[in-house]
């Protein structure tokens, strides 16, 4: 089938067979199939879906378009989990070690931050020496010998989604459900894993602010996994307030380090130990999540997971001592408070403004080739539910650039609502599919 | 706004400001826009349409990417007429004389045939020595002079257009109404006319089948005129069979000729008069219908419009006897008979079949380069209605080339029904919009 036939098919809703869909996806990726052809196909998706035999074909057809990584000397059922993204969300630098202490091997591929929200590769290289960049074979060997390795997207993983990705983004295509999904799933299947477990986060801080949505696309994700006869379990998990009360790189570090020594928030905490207990089941280390949580309590308490995340540190080229004494991590110069304007208790948080202030801070970017402060952030002293008194502190900037100060405030203090009664607590994992 | 915004608004149903349309498309002509943004506006388009302000704003903005013929040196309303295409129709050959030789001025860009319908072109360039290819100059004078000039397509003339259907074209994007009739409209109304008469044909050899899609094409068209200041007449006529008795290009000459003399076959004497008396209206030449057709009799028994063709085919070149002596006309080789298979009536004749088998035959054209032979075609002796005996001929094929004569036969006896009865005479004027 041409790739003209193809795109009237799909405009009139018809069903594509896989093996075009296979050809069309190559035949772009080699410069045959033009963007404008492309571009076309996008939008004639975006109106008309993908099934979900055509989804797996194209989300194939994408992972097939560079190099599938084998991680087959290692022993195991290689496990990662994908965070469709938040802010303060530093699951991963917890749940990696984690997983990897309990016997999991781990090997992660992840992102940088853009706009509201945070990335883990940045959060990682707050870390003095820490490396992101490792060649392929660093990371094949890092997975084998410590059971975990966390490094940055390459060039020759799934080049498709990379060309698509960029061609999506100027042509209005990109907030596409089937699109969103084959996109994220062909670069995490690139990595070698036979399972995976995603945090698809809803609410105000979340791409997906609305349950149905986050839903759906964690139904489409689980369904491309059925298809490429890989297990996913997905949690839908709260996004409504910030995750913990960390919010900027070295602080989150820091928060998440603290979780490995049992003393981080709650909500944080217990996102962490839900995702990593189902990355146990999925990699045979545990029948049950119940037994599963049992396991990851152990390592948490036996220092084991802290041990795994200095020797994960240290095999990146960073500087384990770090993980001992935070002063060794990057530390803002000043501090100011955002106060109470009165008493009562936080009933929200505009957690997609507070994801805003922390850009207009330095610690997140506005554009792909932004710099960022991996010093400055937020700690959240105040969270949903939590009285509050007049005047009292319920955010701490931790800043190095005065500049932006006054208007980071002010986002914040916008971005808190205040009310005489606190609301009813959410759940944290608000659904789980599989 | 961003052409990204644009395409986004767009796609989630906004409605395009006039501004933002005119400059979009003006950058897409520049090449400030590449065709794969382009592409992704034109499947938005396709599925969510393009309300009047919009649609007007587009077709001006293609109008004026390019020259804008200025024909105000010629005294008078200039008015042209444009037929979305059909088999056997030989209109503009009768119609642009005979308007002409009642004082309406005739500034007409035609094109060529391709696929199944042919084209006003091909049909003069049948005539020994017709020029399509003028000069804007010359084109300008014989308005003038002569009252009509019939050419072919410049490339100053709504440049846009032409760039954007050639991607329409590998994008899917071609059967979408509003783009249709901006594209129409932009290249009509770059000619200089000031007022439009439209041939909208429905039925089996048309590309709107059905009678609902070709009033929404021609009430678009409307619209478009009304947002341009332009009045706009349009008649929806029969093509559920080919119009005349003559199909092939110097064989339809042949036909025109005739319906000049007042000898052609009614249903397209019919619809060249119906259409040729909407002008004389528009142009101001008559104040109704009515007296229209009486000025066109009129022009038919005084041998006027007669005379009109041949001043045009001298003007543009042509041999002016051929008008006289058809024999100066490219003639066919041979001629075969297709014969009924049995005795009854024709009850129906699938007319893109008798286009495509003129395409196969070499009258017409299958690909934009392909070239034509203007001496063959057929002559239709048994329309729908007529009775037919067994075994007596039905269509008369004039060839050169024995070669395809078998399935051009084959591919004609299909493309007629018979039956026992004949059926009801359909109208040929289906419906009048203005």
């Amino acid at each position: 089938m041409r790739p003209y036939e193809l795109i009237k098919a799909k405009r009139d809703g018809g069903k594509l067979d896989p093996d075009a869909i296979r050809e069309f996806i190559a035949a772009y990726t080699r410069g045959d199939v033009p963007d404008y052809q492309m571009s076309a196909m996008c939008m004639a998706v975006f109106f008309k879906g993908l099934d979900p035999v055509e989804l797996g074909a194209w989300t194939r057809a994408m992972l097939e378009s560079g190099e599938v990584l084998d991680l087959s000397e290692t022993p195991g059922l290689k496990v990662d989990k994908h965070s469709t993204g938040g802010v303060g969300d530093k699951v991963s630098l917890s749940l990696a070690p984690l997983a990897a202490a309990c016997g999991v091997p781990v090997p992660m591929i992840s992102g940088r931050g853009l706009g509201h929200t945070g990335g883990t590769l940045d959060k990682l290289e707050s870390i003095p020496g820490f490396k992101v960049n490792l060649s392929v074979a660093d990371y094949r060997r890092l997975v084998k010998q410590v059971g975990c390795c966390l490094i940055g997207q390459t060039a020759t993983l799934a080049p498709a989604d990379k060309k698509l990705y960029a061609l999506r983004d100027v042509t209005a295509t990109v907030d596409c459900l089937p699109l969103i999904a084959s996109s994220i799933m062909s670069k995490k299947l690139a990595e070698g894993i036979d399972a995976l477990v995603l945090d698809v986060k809803v609410g105000s801080g979340a791409f997906m602010k609305k349950l149905e949505d986050a839903r759906a696309l964690a139904r489409t994700m689980i369904g491309i996994g059925t298809e490429m006869k890989r297990k996913v379990t997905a949690l839908l998990t709260d996004m409504d307030q910030p995750l913990g009360r960390a919010v900027g790189n070295a602080l989150e570090v820091v928060e998440a380090v603290e979780m490995l020594r049992g003393k981080a928030p709650d909500d944080y905490t217990e996102v962490t130990l839900a995702l990593t207990a189902e990355m146990l089941v999925l990699g045979g280390k545990a029948p049950t999540v119940k037994e599963a949580r049992e396991q990851l309590q152990r390592a948490v308490e036996d220092g084991s997971a802290l041990r795994k995340l200095q020797e994960i540190v240290q095999a990146q080229g960073g500087d384990p001592r770090a993980i001992e004494d935070y002063s060794l991590l990057p530390q803002a110069r000043a501090k100011a408070d955002v106060v109470a304007p009165s008493d009562g208790f936080v009933t929200g948080i505009d957690t997609e403004a507070v994801g805003l202030a922390a850009v207009a801070l330095g610690a997140g970017r506005e554009r792909v080739d932004s710099v960022i402060d991996p010093a400055v952030g937020f700690t959240l002293l105040r969270k949903v539910g939590e009285p509050v008194k007049k005047g009292e502190p319920i955010v701490r900037v931790h800043y190095n650039d005065e500049k932006p100060l006054k208007d980071v405030k002010e986002r914040l203090l916008k971005a808190y609502r205040f009310g005489a009664t606190a609301p009813a607590p959410r759940p944290l994992v608000v659904e789980r599919l599989e």
